[in-house]
């Protein structure tokens, strides 16, 4: 608990101090600009983590009546009115573990939020709150961990998500080599959405180009200079999704049928996910795939196959089909969704297998990942 | 997610063997006793993990229409019917780092669930549904890693509340020393219990013997050998407090008006934390203290304050004056009650302040510990 660490042992600070004081001081200072052990033991250390860093930066801090001001041994959500009778609450977990922490597009921070974000949205909850749980090793840049919990902010301020409860543990430097965030949310969904809800002739949709994320990373992690700046999609889908997980058939159900993010393991694990699970077969138009040139000539030129890469800013929809060209304006019209393209439907043959259909018209198999995926960024 | 690691690239076992292969399986297995980074990495080293090891012995999968079982990016929760119009929920977090994992009555599985049972009962909620991220080195012993979920199942069935999503990541060995593993739990309270309720003449009651889990741990880490084995009070209080969380003064209210669990930092955390948040000044009575004499004696020997040492089963209740002995009581019916006693009381002087009449009737602060809390348990 956050709480646990935040209020014994404070001692109050010397704001006046002599010269020799002042060398100390900076000594301190200079200690004081990382992570310490006492930054996860109480005292002045950890309050001015807790205060100084965490508190201060996050705007969204409560989701009910107990928030993370309150410093409590948890906090409280409320339920939105207007949630119907049946609705139900999504839960969702995730530590996250990035190499390199900052990279083009975003940082570990952001990551953290918008994957739990997304998680909740593809289930067809509107996000609530989060927790955030940290683990960070000693010696790690206190402007690193600052600048790591304001992505954390901007991120959860897009999805408007608050952040209501927190836990900060220090590990030796020679047992932990790297920060490590946890962050699990909560969310309420009028009307829970499946993976496995597809019908044979929904129609496939992705909100934008594949692979982006993967590959800006590993390009910054292996120092890979391509022609155009590559940028990861890390986003969250939660505003995107918002207008099309808000329409109805006439029998009142949801027009999105199934969804999915597609992050480990790419469109190619996350589509093959749905059709074992809904036990349909999914044929897709390989050219009405959207992928980035840039991304497109990186995993030639690497050997690997885009639709199998890791995106973070992304859903794939399963939209009943007399409402596809509906679902596709609304999600052209919002900014993470410019690149939406239909890619193709479900059928009734080939059951829990997908199925890409080339330029030339014949018909191969998009497999399941197998193994390790390349690169291995999440 | 655990989804995503799931699914992905699962191959067929072979049933049949040959001498030969049965030879190569046999160094196969040797290597499938430990963690591997393959059990990160999707295939079926991942699913062995989770089918075979984390779905496997878990008993209470779900709170709602999708739980652990079905794999999608998150579960339900249904709030259960009773709750009354004003109900809030409430959300808690805790990333537990436990040295010795296993030690005399329980091992980082327990405290795992426990905990964060525990941070929701004393919120006033009912706990629903637990998330389960674990984070573990590559090389870490398969067996324990079975141990470990098999003693959260058991605390979770105890508790009554089920673990309906996970994560799972595998870390490097040389970037990682240990097992990590993050609780968050949701839970439903009609009335939401704080911290911060006490007024002058609310009557302390703790539920049982102080300075258990503390002094069990360190005794087994340090191999201290004192006369009666002692054994960590890890418990979710939840059985404990279901009734007494339930009465009602006269006007509705809970009698229960402020309550927190004395981990980290002990009853002088938690009992000065109350007193500050509150604004009330509290008078303990030093001798109605019960701390078991074996605790006693070894924090005498080590120089330890008992009110000081962590626990895991205990909770620290402010109650309403004419409803204490209802409490008292009511705990003392429980297993995890028999030694609670009535402690002290609030009262309006010596505001923020705890203080401790001694056997001899004088008074004497008893303060926030300051700085690292020894020993360094959780």
């Amino acid at each position: 608990m956050m709480r646990k660490a935040w209020i014994s042992g404070s001692q109050p600070s010397h704001p006046w101090q002599t010269n020799a004081e002042k060398t100390v001081r900076t000594d301190n200072m200079s200690q004081q600009n990382r992570i310490s052990m006492e930054h996860g033991a109480g005292g002045q250390f950890m309050q001015e983590l807790i205060g100084g860093i965490i508190l201060k930066n996050i705007s969204r801090r409560s989701a009910g009546t107990v928030g993370l001001d309150d410093l409590d041994d948890g906090s409280t959500i409320s339920i939105p009115e207007g949630m119907g009778d049946d609705y139900e609450l999504v839960m969702t977990t995730d530590s996250h573990v990035v190499d390199p922490l900052f990279f083009p597009g975003g940082d570990i921070g952001r990551i953290a939020v918008c994957g739990t974000v997304n998680d909740l949205t593809v289930m067809g909850a509107k996000p609530l709150a989060l927790t955030c749980a940290i683990i960070v090793p000693e010696g790690f840049e206190l402007s690193s961990f600052e600048e790591i919990i304001k992505s954390m902010n901007l991120a959860a301020e897009e999805a408007e998500v608050a952040i209501i409860t927190g836990d900060t543990k220090t590990i030796q430097g020679n047992k932990l080599d790297s920060m490590i965030i946890n962050t699990t949310g909560v969310g309420v969904a009028p009307k829970v959405v499946r993976d496995n809800g597809l019908s044979p002739d929904d129609v496939i949709i992705v909100t934008g180009n594949l692979g982006d994320h993967g590959i800006a990373l590993l390009s910054h992690r292996e120092g890979f200079d391509f022609e155009t700046k590559l940028v990861s999609d890390v986003a969250p889908v939660s505003g995107l999704l918002k207008a099309p997980l808000e329409l109805r058939t006439e029998d009142g159900q949801p027009v999105i049928c199934a969804m999915k993010d597609p992050t480990r393991g790419g469109l190619a694990s996350c589509i093959n996910e749905m059709a074992q699970k809904s036990d349909v077969g999914i044929i897709l138009e390989e050219s009405d795939i959207p992928i980035d040139m840039v991304v497109s000539t990186a995993c030639e030129m690497l050997g690997l196959n885009p639709l199998e890469i890791a995106n973070e800013g992304k859903a794939v929809i399963g939209v009943r089909p007399e409402y596809a060209e509906q679902v596709l304006e609304l999600l052209k019209s919002h900014k993470y969704g410019l690149n939406a393209r239909i890619v193709g439907k479900a059928v009734s043959e080939h059951k829990g297998k997908v199925l890409l259909r080339t330029s030339i018209g014949s018909l191969r198999q998009l497999g399941m990942p197998v193994g390790d995926p390349i690169p291995r960024v999440c």
